[in-house]
């Protein structure tokens, strides 16, 4: 199988890598790639033309909450998920790992699986190796995730790993079992393995060790940015990236914050999937070049200027923060598409800008400026 | 001042007309037409571009509502209502008199005015004829209304004609005081009266005599389509029709439904407004050639055809019944703005159809079945 992912090209003074991660049907997508999340088949406030508009061409989505609705025989009967769903990009699943963190009181770990008391009506479903598998098969996805054990926070170092442990158990059997599901397929989904081991650096290399052992398509990190502090996700990214097999793609799951992102890009990481862009949005938070704020705040009221003076998006170019701030105080739904429609926009104007840093060796240079940027709150002196 | 709309065409079995209403940069929108409704500088889900791209080129917004949010002088400053919301087309603004119906615990009538105690802090406004016209003057709308006062229902004889009077007082010093107001304007907006007389026939005639006499250049009628039983609102829309100036833009304030849409064309009026469309859409409710339908119902589940089956739309074009009504039952807001999407195509196509028929002569014998079919709740035998 040929790999999925090939370098373009290495930043001159960091750990930062450009490349192209190629789906099933051939498109090839520019890595550093920032993956918007479509929890249950829609991106929220959003449609897909608004999506594809904003230059995506991929999302991830949760194995979990479509199989929990609106469930994996309607999603067949449709002819799978980009069928039922209408979206003409491609897709990566999450296995369901991470809901041992995000709904750990639904969820039960055992040797053979996962047990969840669902969310929405407290159905019981199994989530086994083999099952997230196929079920990843069935909806038909063009990037697939091996069900592993995300370790909520805080945790013990015994804890954690016996988490791995199981999360590599897992691995093994679904690498062992994945030629065969996939045998008869002509342009078959690709295969990530996901690395544990939470704030432990020795646990870390073990499973990195193992998981990209195993011949995956990519390597992913999961366990971080599940809100530890800021230092110690630094800590563990610096400590990973450069550890991770050089020739395949390499995923930080769950991030994220646009600062901790090109923190990760300097590091080695190629892939990255939030809600935190759209969410943001939906409560008034807006990023811009000169830093982020609270679109509520009185300081706006009447404010003509763009939310970002610098962003060529539509909703730039048509509208004035007085203008977003009234919808927003009046809580008419467009608001939060308006301010999403932004978040994503600037998400990838600056994977973007990151990408052409690399290809110009100019990365390791540019990013720590931005990064002091990003992480400003505004108004300061605005 | 040259008439602002013009006939093109009568209907031969009925007293439809098709025509052109000219905006004040010169844009010639076709009649029948329907007025979306942008409550305070916004349709409720959709952006501009949405709007747009239905084929609208024309919204409705109220006045009270934005005196109210963001204030005029926000407006001012922003140079206009077109400028603040970054709308392109053109706008006609209510007064404020509906609001004496929609929210009259809190809109007090005096002989010089109304005033109100507004939803949103408890603010206090007056209303009056002048301020009124000033108001929308500021706004830098296309078409302004008369300050009327909307009777709600039921209401006796002697309060309706106490109401009407009172509207009479205020066209004729709106009538009197508007060549004055607009007198320096290069394309100044065009200025409606406004009927009412509830539902008592006698006091209708009155009505539409001295409104029709004091050179409007549209005439609007009040008061209907606010609860009265169809039959009710089928007797005065048939009574007031064709009593209206033939030459004038004829408009049926707060329309509405599909079906009295087609029934109010037929006796004559060219002009529509109604919230219903977006309205139901964010309640779950489809507008179809068969008929309309609830998609939460238990039927659309797995159901992989579009909305309507007849319908070019973008909704229809991409989704299912099943995808459409899986967001709905996750509560993702983009069902509302898709559903809205659709709803909106649905009114200006059906409207587009009726301007078709009575351009061709054959409109009297085409809505009729249309009527029965819009009025049709399915599933019957979907």
């Amino acid at each position: 199988m040929a790999n999925c992912w090939e370098q373009a090209a290495q930043d001159q003074g960091s750990a930062a890598r450009a490349g192209w991660l190629t789906a099933r049907d051939g498109t090839r997508l520019p890595t550093p790639l920032f993956q918007p999340v479509a929890t249950a088949g829609s991106l929220r406030t959003l449609d897909w033309r608004d999506v594809l508009k904003l230059g995506y061409r991929h999302v991830l989505m949760n194995t979990y909450h479509l199989v929990v609705r609106p469930g994996l025989a309607e999603i067949e009967r449709a002819g799978g998920i980009k069928r039922f769903t209408g979206w003409p990009g491609s897709v990566l699943t999450d296995s369901g790992g991470y809901q041992v963190h995000s709904l750990a009181a639904r969820v039960s770990k055992r040797p053979d699986g996962l047990r969840f008391t669902d969310h929405v009506a407290g159905g019981r479903w199994h989530f086994t190796p083999a099952s997230t598998l196929q079920a990843q098969l069935t909806l038909g996805v063009d990037f697939a995730m091996c069900l592993d054990v995300c370790t909520g926070l805080p945790a013990t170092e015994t804890r954690v790993r016996a988490d791995m442990r199981l999360t590599h158990d897992w691995a093994r059997e679904q690498a062992a079992l994945w030629p065969e599901l996939v045998g008869g397929l002509a342009s078959p989904p690709r295969l990530f393995g996901i690395v544990q081991g939470g704030l432990f650096t020795d646990l870390r290399r073990e499973s990195v060790e193992l998981i990209g052992g195993l011949g995956f398509d990519g390597v992913a990190v999961g366990g971080l940015a599940v809100g530890e502090e800021r230092e110690e996700f630094q800590r563990l990214a610096a400590f990973c990236g450069p550890l991770l097999p050089a020739g395949r793609v390499r995923y930080l799951m769950g991030l994220g914050d646009p600062a901790d992102l090109l923190f990760a890009i300097a590091h080695g990481f190629d892939l990255f999937d939030c809600v935190q862009p759209a969410r943001m949005a939906r409560h008034g938070h807006v990023y811009s070049r000169l830093g982020k704020f609270q679109l509520k705040h009185a300081r706006f009221a009447g404010d003509e200027r763009p939310l970002d003076p610098g962003c060529r998006c539509y909703v730039c170019r048509t509208h004035s923060r007085a203008y977003l701030r009234h919808l927003l105080m009046l809580k008419e739904h467009s608001y939060a598409r308006l301010l999403t429609l932004h978040n994503l926009y600037f998400y990838r104007d600056l994977l973007g800008r990151a990408r052409r840093r690399i290809l110009s060796g100019t990365y390791a240079r540019w990013w720590p400026r931005q990064f002091v940027n990003l992480d400003r709150v505004l108004p300061e002196d605005l």
